[in-house]
């Protein structure tokens, strides 16, 4: 199409397939789906985004996303401010804690040292993270990295850069078969990973 | 997570899960993906969203997008006003004018005649069509529908529609096999269809 219209549509387009995972035709949906929308609901879409960029902050503590200065799970006083659960971003996070079984603070390091994203250590938040075991009486990290080879060597990093006189305890979350899941289709590495691990019933 | 910022992203979640074929993980990728821009790029993407409504109208001729009060191809004196192809949405419109084959006009329904959605002709474009015959001099209507029951008895409902004294050719585009496809990989249907469609060496 050479008409007018079309560079309209066409920028929406090349927007929509800006976003994670999406191709030109998703994105032709995606703006079709949106012509076809009321007035109203356009502005409530276009408002929930714009309200991403200008109402959310990053924690100063933790990097966590929040309204304010800080994030509601480092302000909770009935958080464990002992214990730092490291992890790469915030949908991390939402994952753990969603499980409910954390009641810890987090630290967000944006990702995970990757050579080969030519992602370092000075562009994560690590600075911060060994700033707050100097302010703050950490007892334990627990590291909620990816279970690849730049999670665990980010986390190797990152402990060898905690001052041992600090006594952190240091832990990763553990590698085992997912639940509900049969043997046969779990991988061996991490069957090998959930044998050497293996818990002692009580 | 029960804090406050998780509201704002909850909005955008749900926001962003209205659009097609989004469920709520790939919401929050998109809304993730959104907080990790600058500031500016969000306001590109709001700005081209936004256009689509703002900038981009009906045809009032053939329901096709425009900017103006008439699209571009309904504009054009090089297009052939004689012959209107039939289509069931704006996609399809792109779809044919890409082939670069047809240099007639066009005219959107909105949709096909589908009892189980509740969609009935008068949900269609249907009129607007019929007005067209009378008011242009039409010498053929290709439909172009979706080759299904719908598709085709939408077609069937609309030719009954038009008044036999104008002597407008009806045609519909050919059902066949996919160029590059293997016989082998084509259903049935298809290809009944295709060799009872088959065309002549000239």
């Amino acid at each position: 199409m050479e008409n007018s219209a079309s560079k309209i549509l066409e920028r929406a387009i090349d927007q929509f397939a800006l976003l994670p995972g999406v191709g030109r035709r998703t994105a032709l949906k995606y703006a079709l789906s949106i012509i076809k929308r009321g007035d109203s609901e356009v502005t409530r879409f276009l408002n929930a985004i714009s309200a991403l960029k200008t109402d959310l902050h990053s924690c100063s503590v933790c990097h966590n996303i929040c309204e304010d200065d800080m994030c509601e799970i480092c302000k909770n006083p009935r958080r464990d401010k002992s214990t730092i659960c490291v992890v790469e971003n915030i949908k991390d996070i939402l994952a753990i804690e969603r499980t409910g079984q954390f009641r810890g603070v987090y630290h967000v390091l944006g990702g995970v040292i990757s050579p080969i994203d030519a992602i370092g250590p000075n562009d994560l938040n690590i600075a911060s993270l060994l700033a707050r075991l100097q302010n703050e009486k950490v007892e334990e990290i627990i590291f909620a990295l990816s279970a690849t080879v730049e999670g665990d060597s980010t986390a190797f990093y990152i402990s060898k850069k905690i001052p041992a006189e600090l006594n952190i305890k240091l832990s990763a979350i553990a590698k085992g078969i997912s639940v509900g899941n049969e043997l046969d289709y779990t991988d061996e590495l991490t069957l090998g990973k959930s044998i050497i691990n293996r818990t002692l019933f009580k």
